[in-house]
């Protein structure tokens, strides 16, 4: 319920929709970009431009993170990165802490943009004894008895769930008992959390079976698509 | 514009709204736990129940694929797998190939889940010769010289992009000239597709970050969002 209404108007419990917060990452992305250049200023029209977005969304966007547009100049990167970065959370470090250890945990780990973005991943679990005491670039995997120990000393509090589907849901409980606050699932299930712990899930065949339609449907013109730009429940 | 038009008013160049194809994928998961279960028939409340969907959006929703509810019975489960599954172009088998063999693409390779829906990964490409030869499963690693030749002789259609960010465009480029209708892409960088090719783009930092800041704002309460469920820039 409390979903629906963020969803439709924007102005549930959290004043920015999904699809804003959304957009808020792919202009921290470009703006991050434009910084590096040394770029000084930039038009809305120019931000939105290579995202597919345009002026007119970048602009009320904006609007709700405050006064940021300077008339005939337009936006300040670095500004804006601050105040993007602070609304999104993201102006502090989040620790992470990831259970199964397979590929995709190793792709993950790998994954230069959670450590830019703020994401340190602190811990690793998997309930393979022969995968346990192993080092994956600086950490030790640990084995699930230690779950709630660790999760507590390192005061983590979002969780990766990277296990096959059938231990999803009791990874998922385990992480919530331990103190965890959000879970980003990969497993291919539907995983149940209690209210006031967050869940993002995420379903990689999902994402091909949306393709899979749009091609079908005569290529629908999807060039705007940019990273982020997924399905939704809304 | 015609991706806003269809989304907007589900009435476009396609009749369904990307929220309504994630919708329909979630459905059809359902349906096929169901029908193997042996259920015979579904309401729309128990159908929507385990998604967070209302009976009267589920109801909606297969409204669009004709008329298949029957008063005081419901669905078939095995009626609606067939219209779905055609719905959503998986009533025939889909040729992939995956350009960048690394620890992502090897969880994408065992990833059931693709196969099941009607998936074939047809051949795997990668620029390190130290790859190319090697076997994964049942496929040899190509050379990215043979992209045009294996896409052609194969039929591929889509394409999924798991290079790192700096190869990611000249790599869906080629794709794209190879004859590849539709990518999905895994690099964190934004692609450009032309015209009557389709993409989707997946970043997995966006969905932390959206995770970090349903946290951040106090716990929304997301228990309900399932598979698909993703940000949007609707």
């Amino acid at each position: 319920m409390r979903r629906a209404e963020a969803n439709q108007s924007g102005d549930g419990d959290h004043k920015l929709s999904r699809a804003t917060v959304g957009r808020l990452s792919l202009y921290l992305r470009r703006l991050q970009r434009l910084a590096s250049d040394g770029v000084a200023t930039i038009s809305s029209g120019k931000l939105g431009e290579e995202l597919g977005v345009t002026d007119a969304q970048v602009r009320k966007d904006l609007a709700y993170l405050g006064h940021l547009g300077y008339p005939g100049v337009g936006y300040y990167p670095h500004e804006l990165i601050t105040v993007i970065r602070r609304v999104l959370g993201l102006d502090h470090i989040w620790s992470v802490v990831l259970v199964g250890v397979g590929n995709l945990a190793r792709a993950l780990l790998r994954y230069k943009g959670f450590h830019e973005q703020g994401f340190n991943l602190v811990a690793l679990f998997d309930s393979d004894p022969a995968k346990v005491g192993q080092r994956v670039d600086d950490l030790a995997i640990e084995p699930m008895d230690r779950l709630a120990e660790v999760i507590k000393n390192k005061e983590a509090q979002l969780g990766i769930v990277a296990v096959p589907p059938e231990a999803a849901q009791s990874v998922a409980d385990a992480l919530v008992a331990a103190g965890i606050r959000g879970i980003l699932n990969f497993a291919p299930t539907v995983v149940k959390v209690p209210a006031g712990v967050s869940l993002v899930a995420v379903d990689l065949a999902i994402q091909l079976e949306q393709l899979a339609f749009y091609v079908q449907n005569g290529g629908m013109d999807l060039k705007l698509l940019a990273a982020g730009d997924h399905l939704t429940l809304d």
